[in-house]
């Protein structure tokens, strides 16, 4: 990107009356914009940022065997009123100009919707299992949504349904979502926790949810400082201070945000939309059925809460918008060549060439924050001043040995 | 893909209402399904192609140097009632269950949220031009949807707004656009007719409609059978038969399906929300406004009613879930080898490894329509018996030679 030709704002002063975080600083360097309460648009530098989240999460859920599919946002009374669920405060009504009455509820989880979808398909023990997701944006009637992007009434989530023929295999599939969530959340930069958490009237065992611990977060978890074992503290009978029974350590209480859950359904949903399947023996039962969320903005949200100084963002490297923040001293022919050079090697690079005073470019740079910041001086000659945001130490490096340095992640060089 | 491992569910009967032929082919086909009237699911398979559209007009949006950004589907009331369209019928109200008013419209069109946006963005001449698009998932109060992915209350758009400093600046901008639009549409396999249309209450000229000639189109255009030129039916003063003014051509009147239209706006949104830059000389002007549409589902709904047989889908190339559909008389390791050949070569392939009789692969191939059809059989020896989707032509052919008709796109090979 070249700024002369992108769209990027950044902001001295914002007056937002969010009191979190990650809504302040992601306004402040022109990620997004509030348009109403908890309700956001997304620039194209934060647009950037969602789809390398989403691009990370599609190659781990097809890992899984996952299939993306999509499904409609206008979610019918009808099947709200069959699973019970059309009376919960949270959904926001759809209704025409011209009516009293809604015929639609905005979709804030899909288990209904995907069920009665396929109980038209699965038939037989031969279409099972069976795991689809969706990229969607979802709704949720939030009287309070002061925190940005971790709570919204709108917001992009990743939701996967699996469908199984046994809860044997329900629960083996259950442990891969797990493996593969905690692996998004570590591409993300992200230390998750396992934690166990309320089963509810609708799951057959208790559920998790993935936490990252966070003074900003909502939640709190009761987590041992050793083996990480954890529960949240609605459910859990540990106290801090206790001795973790899985292991010798110490059970903390800490603040964190839920980045993702995961439920193992049963036979609820299948039973409430006639979703059945003919086994070996021609026998007819319910199908199993999991669900497992992620939710993509608040993910944007907690990496922004969690890598910051008093500068800006610190954006972890696979989903920052760009590797390299390059400003040029004298804005000579060398910026647009290295430009060129590092983009053909795949290093994606955010070229300043505004007309702005250098010192408003170094403050944007460590406002946007991108990994690296590329500096071409006279002074240097040859050499290019490389800062590296995360810890903002400044070396002197050649060409090759910037290359070497973003490429290979090999950032002890010299 | 392999078919095993993924999902594709083809119907015999569909028990659709819908009268439209894309809907049914579609359904039949495995691509979508009917959720309720004007509202669908897309199944992988429909997805992918969802997804081939989608970065096509990427590509050509990227080409004119317009940005991506999402902004939200839910709008406040207040910023409709600024611009005089939250009475409009077709604006589906969004409301709490508790309350009896709406607090929100969920957006169909997003005029009035980018002006209130960049109002507090847009500064200085130097800010300008900006050309900002999204690919959203929109809302209408349809009451008879019944076009299938023609006209859904549920839909995917592409929106385009571009910002400027002066009418000149506005139509220099609006014809490259005009021209993205034909590159697009091309690129799906449609030939589409620039044709003028009604300006409208709220632009500053005619508008014009990219139309696709169509029987199952609710449009009906004026159209001169040698040069092209057209204008809709609602404002034309042309008749069947007229001799065309701009050569000597004979003008026609033809049904079509508006996929795409383009509008002048002028100054419209910029007043009513204060959208003003400074000019060189130092005055306050307006902005002036362009925005551009593409139905994405619409695109792929039109694509489906042209181009079909008695026994299926005929997907054009670039837009095809995949290029190749292979099927193996006999099981054996052969296919799997040519499927991983054929993908590592960067040809997508669906092989069709399921339990079924050889006479429901070769039924399901020709409904979902891929473009090239190949079948590994014994009695072939080391030569593949390839079928063109689009002429029904079957063709013994070498593993290279395969490759080369695929690859090079030269069919016309010996």
């Amino acid at each position: 990107m070249i700024l002369s030709n992108f769209f990027i704002k950044t902001q001295k002063n914002i007056s937002s009356e969010d009191i979190s975080y990650n809504a302040k600083l992601l306004e402040k360097a022109g990620f997004i914009y509030k348009n109403s309460s908890g309700i956001y648009t997304f620039f194209p530098l934060g647009w950037i940022v969602i789809q390398n989240i989403i691009k990370i999460i599609r190659e781990e859920m097809s890992n899984i065997g996952a299939l993306e599919m999509m499904m409609p946002a206008l979610v019918s009374k009808q099947i709200w009123q069959t699973s019970g669920r059309w009376d919960v405060e949270i959904g926001y009504e759809v209704k025409s100009k011209d009516k009293a009455d809604a015929d639609f509820v905005l979709g804030w989880t899909h288990e209904e919707v995907i069920s009665e979808i396929f109980s038209h398909f699965i038939n037989s023990y031969k279409d099972l299992p069976l795991a689809m997701y969706q990229i969607q944006t979802k709704f949720r009637n939030e009287p309070r949504a002061k925190s940005g992007l971790l709570r919204g009434k709108e917001f992009i989530m990743k939701d996967l349904y699996s469908f199984h023929s046994s809860e044997d295999d329900l629960f083996a599939y259950y442990n891969q979502v797990a493996l593969a969530y905690q692996k998004i959340f570590k591409r993300c930069g992200l230390n998750s926790i396992y934690t166990l958490a309320s089963g509810g009237a609708f799951t057959i065992a208790n559920t998790h949810e993935f936490q990252v611990i966070c003074g900003a977060g909502e939640d709190e978890i009761l987590v041992c400082s050793s083996c990480g074992y954890a529960e949240n503290k609605e459910i859990s009978n540990l106290k801090p201070g206790d001795k973790c029974l899985k292991c010798d350590g110490i059970i903390k209480l800490e603040k964190s945000i839920e980045v993702g859950n995961i439920f193992p359904l049963g036979e609820k949903y299948a039973r409430d939309f006639n979703l059945k399947f003919k086994d070996k023996n021609g026998n007819e039962n319910y199908v199993i059925m999991g669900s497992y969320g992620i939710g993509v903005g608040r993910l944007m949200g907690t990496i922004v809460e969690l890598f910051n100084d008093e500068h800006g963002i610190i954006w972890p490297k696979e989903i920052a918008p760009a590797l390299v923040y390059l400003i040029d001293i004298d804005k000579k022919i060398e910026a647009k060549e290295l430009y060129n050079y590092l983009q053909n090697k795949g290093i994606s690079v955010i070229y300043d060439d505004r007309d702005l005073s250098i010192g408003e470019k170094l403050q944007d740079a460590d406002l946007i924050g991108l990994p690296y910041r590329l500096i071409l001086s006279p002074k240097n000659k040859d050499l290019i001043e490389v800062k590296l945001r995360k810890d903002n130490k400044i070396k002197q490096l050649s060409k090759e040995e910037v290359i070497n340095l973003i490429v290979k992640n090999n950032e002890n060089i010299k």
